[in-house]
């Protein structure tokens, strides 16, 4: 049994303002900022002597205190103390037929003030942004549920993000509680037991998890942590680094921005997915580790593996023709791919996940670019019915408005040289030279957007006859052209690329003629395991497309990073957590 | 535009037998087989010569060919002689109402011979083991729709494999068509075009393909490939080593076994997955890159990332935690782990695919193991409901029959204790003196598996409270106990481990206790990073559970290796394809 009852109420500032920040709108300089973490720090190493001597802390407290088994620290999921009858109550769930009844509630003590030293008032979260009041008052003598002055010192004394179990009466608040998602119900607290205790002083707070990042830099400021990792901006109140965030990795995943970012990832996924099985797609799977560096060697991770050489797939391109090669017809992939690439933009990460399909060709190449529409634009409203109420917390964090897409039957598809052509005559000066047999560049990709967005009024659109000097050894020339453009399209969300796609090459004898004139070796390494591929049976014509999940992510959301939309962002620098 | 007329035939030994391999039955003498296979050689090299130069060929054919236009090969996915009023059929859907119908096939020629010169009979599979008997007749003088002598000769000259676009009328077969899984229906051609040439001989014909493996040594056999790829056994017809199948692994994923494989991975993954879902858990995406290798060091990859070191994730472990005390309450997540381990064993690969889960604990670590036990149950039901047809094809090569599953409510689940004491008391002689505070050898567990199997009549069971020391640092002890035993757990599978799962410590000081009791340094790098975890904020009692999915797959198709159960197993010695 490890009951005890700490006193990190000692340690703690008085808590008046809503967490152990500085009130909303006031602004705080670095000076007094760095005092007030020197002078927390102070008490938490203060907390932390005395925690680690609950019984030299026993001694202070009356040993006759009559609510002595309702509160206290008890490391079994379950305290023995919390009536087994009372009901486990979900807020979600909570309705009027519970008012007068006895639940219990495991939830985060958000937030904990005293009122005098007879009150105190909490924000229970249960998950999410779901929290209710908590309400602790000393007992009238006599009372069946006792709850004694020490009880209301100790409760009002728990640091905030401690994870308890409270048993209570459900009531009706004198007035609906704004600051809770849970306005008309609050809870009356008899017991209150600490499950696990968060620290004195947290890393981060949930208010500041919340708010938005600006700050992705990958570089660390060593000097002095201290001033730099909360920084002051427009917003009510500091905000963190996203380097920060990721040291305070628990804190940044409950806040309920991040919860919601993820579960539109996860939704992105599921449409990903069931649209495409529901389209007769099996899944397959492509491996991490890979022989040789099938798409041309540069920016590929490369380890040793027993006594070879391994490397790290940079995209399962290989393996899903593999998959139509070996006869599936129709497959789809999710899994990572990694990058090599020593980029610190809002749009790399090391590692990431890819939505990966391929599918047979019955007549033309059209099929994979209207089947990759189809699932996006399925994705795309399937988001905005299933996860609205996510997308709601997001955007009062990071704002945005709903992406422009096409009606059905209105997709705007353009050929890549109409691109370069709207560009040169509508776009900006410095795109009136650009030319049809050249890839564009990212604002050159953004202008289009704008421009197209003006134009046909939606932010979803397709490029596609890409130029053959633009694409990879394997796209398949378009037959109809004299040699310089291929079956072969992006896609694109407010003007940024999303998906790359289109016709793959399934003649061994053109293939090998394609990688000679890309000048590629084709007795290479990985290029000869893969023409040979197509030589070793008849492998009918296919073609597909590879989508970027995080891009997509944070391009529909609008987030300022696609950091923002991995669970564990990998970066040049960063690894952990 | 490619059309051309190869005449692979020219370069084919007549086709008499079902496919270029010996009769079923017969036994070949090795020296026999290496004949054989040189000839093959040599006629393959000729047919690569004359399918080279078409124009050569084409001279000895007469250029007035009244049915020229009716066959030949033609890149375009959809030849511009093909009908387009014809309906592109799926045999799957074939039924009555299109006999005398026009249909267009695409499919691949699994076998072609010819019946004399007038006549030639084709098995036309278009996915799986859905195949179709073709029927190409010289036509009468007259008719509308001409085949000529030529187009018999040349359709059947056409090498196994290939993929093929046939213009047919569908048509009542004299008997029902044995050798092909539609039985009742034939097409009778009148137009054949190559899309996708096979070569003339294949690295592995179907048949093989569809065997079972019994070699899946690690070692090829470099000296003399003709004689070993292909070995003989009791099955009717010469058999591939592993090694063979990989290298030929476009046939390997064309036979009907293997596709049936990977179908019940897929819905082991689907079930795995929705049962989740619906029981409200959230997925979440693992990191492969890390920082430290959390798990001790050992077995692990670790590459050169930029100025630092990365190390391959071999658990998710640390990161599904994570999800926990950031909040998440219930996840699950599917993705790719490694172990550097250099094993040879049909258990073993480097690269493999777990399913991991971690919930929330509110009274008690059995909430673990029985979510974890029906989700299995699910599975396994599941597969058996879903994929009854696969389940048959596999079983058909590797025979097996259902695994013994427990009655609801009748679940097996002893302590680890109990398995022991029944393992000293009714098992082996050498188990005798078994002691209940060391790890079960993989013999042990096999041995327990069929003293089970005997005693409760299921294949599926759980050991629970393993001891202390076989349980990495995390696992948290049994507090009832007297520290010995922990609440952590394994699954098993007709004698083997499918499962390891328990509840976590998730107070930060006690975590530490443990690490020392261990011996391991809690200030290391990827030990530091685990135990702040719990430090950043209260986390809630929690616990999960990790599935090998590929060991799940295998062992209840009763495989002889993981590696049939992967898509493209990762071996210490094979990284290809």
């Amino acid at each position: 049994m490890d009951k005890q009852q700490p006193s990190s109420s000692a340690a703690l500032p008085d808590r008046t303002a809503a967490n152990d920040e500085a009130p909303e709108g006031e602004k705080v300089s670095k000076k007094a900022a760095k005092k007030a973490e020197a002078k927390a720090k102070k008490a938490a190493a203060k907390a932390e002597r005395q925690a680690a001597n609950p019984a030299a802390q026993q001694q202070q407290e009356p040993s006759e205190d009559p609510a002595k088994d309702n509160y206290g620290k008890d490391l079994h999921p379950f305290p023995a103390a919390l009536s087994p009858s009372a009901e486990k109550i979900n807020l979600r769930s909570l309705g009027d037929s519970h008012f007068g009844k006895v639940v219990v509630l495991r939830a985060w003590m958000q937030n904990v003030r005293m009122q005098g030293a007879k009150m105190a008032f909490m924000e229970l979260r249960e998950e999410r942004n779901w929290a209710i009041q908590g309400v602790l008052q000393v007992s009238k003598e006599g009372s069946e549920n006792v709850v004694s002055k020490n009880m209301v010192k100790w409760v009002g004394g728990i640091p905030a993000e401690t994870f308890v179990a409270v048993e209570a009466t459900v009531e009706k608040p004198y007035e609906p509680i704004k600051s809770c998602r849970v306005t008309d119900y609050e809870l009356h607290i008899r017991k209150c037991f600490v499950l696990a205790a968060a620290p004195a002083m947290l890393g981060m707070t949930l208010a500041v998890a919340n708010r938005a990042i600006t700050n992705f830099s990958d570089e660390e400021a060593k000097e002095a942590p201290g001033e730099k990792t909360e920084t002051e901006t427009e917003q009510a109140g500091p905000v963190a680094t996203m380097l920060t965030h990721l040291d305070n990795i628990v804190m940044h995943k409950r806040a309920p921005v991040q919860q919601a970012i993820a579960d539109v990832r996860i939704e992105v996924k599921e449409l990903f997915r069931s649209y495409l099985r529901s389209h007769n797609f099996r899944e397959f799977e492509a491996p991490c580790l890979i022989g040789a560096a099938s798409e041309g060697g540069a920016n590929v991770f490369q380890l040793p593996y027993f006594n070879k050489e391994a490397f790290l797939a940079q995209s399962p391109q290989f393996y899903k023709q593999i998959e139509i090669a070996g006869g599936r017809k129709r497959v789809f992939g999710i899994g990572p791919v990694f990058r090599a690439e020593n980029s610190n933009t809002p749009r790399h990460m090391t590692e990431f996940t890819g939505l990966d399909m391929e599918m047979e060709i019955v007549e033309s190449y059209q099929e994979v670019l209207h089947m990759l529409e189809r699932v996006l634009l399925h994705i795309f409203h399937g988001i905005k019915e299933r996860c609205a109420e996510e997308i709601k917390t997001i955007r009062s964090i990071y704002p945005s408005e709903d992406v422009l897409l096409p009606e059905p039957g209105k997709e705007v598809r353009l050929s890549f040289a109409e691109g370069q052509k709207l560009l040169r005559e509508e776009g900006p000066e410095e795109f009136r030279d650009v030319r049809d047999d050249e890839d564009m560049s990212t604002p050159q990709e953004k202008a289009l957007g704008a421009l197209i967005r003006a134009k046909y009024h939606t932010d979803f659109y397709v490029l596609d006859k890409f130029p053959e000097s633009a694409r990879p050894f394997y796209a398949k020339v378009d037959p109809e052209s004299d040699g310089s453009v291929t079956n072969a399209f992006d896609f694109f969300l407010c003007g940024q690329e999303i998906l790359s796609g289109g016709q793959r090459i399934n003649d061994p004898d053109e293939l090998e003629g394609r990688i000679r004139a890309k000048g590629v070796d084709p007795a290479s390494g990985g290029i000869k395991d893969y023409i040979d591929i197509f030589r070793q049976a008849g492998v009918p014509p296919h073609g597909g497309g590879g989508i970027g999940l995080d891009r997509v992510v944070s391009f529909y959301l609008n987030l300022p990073s696609v950091q923002l939309a991995a669970y564990f962002p990998r970066t040049p620098k960063r690894l952990t957590p």
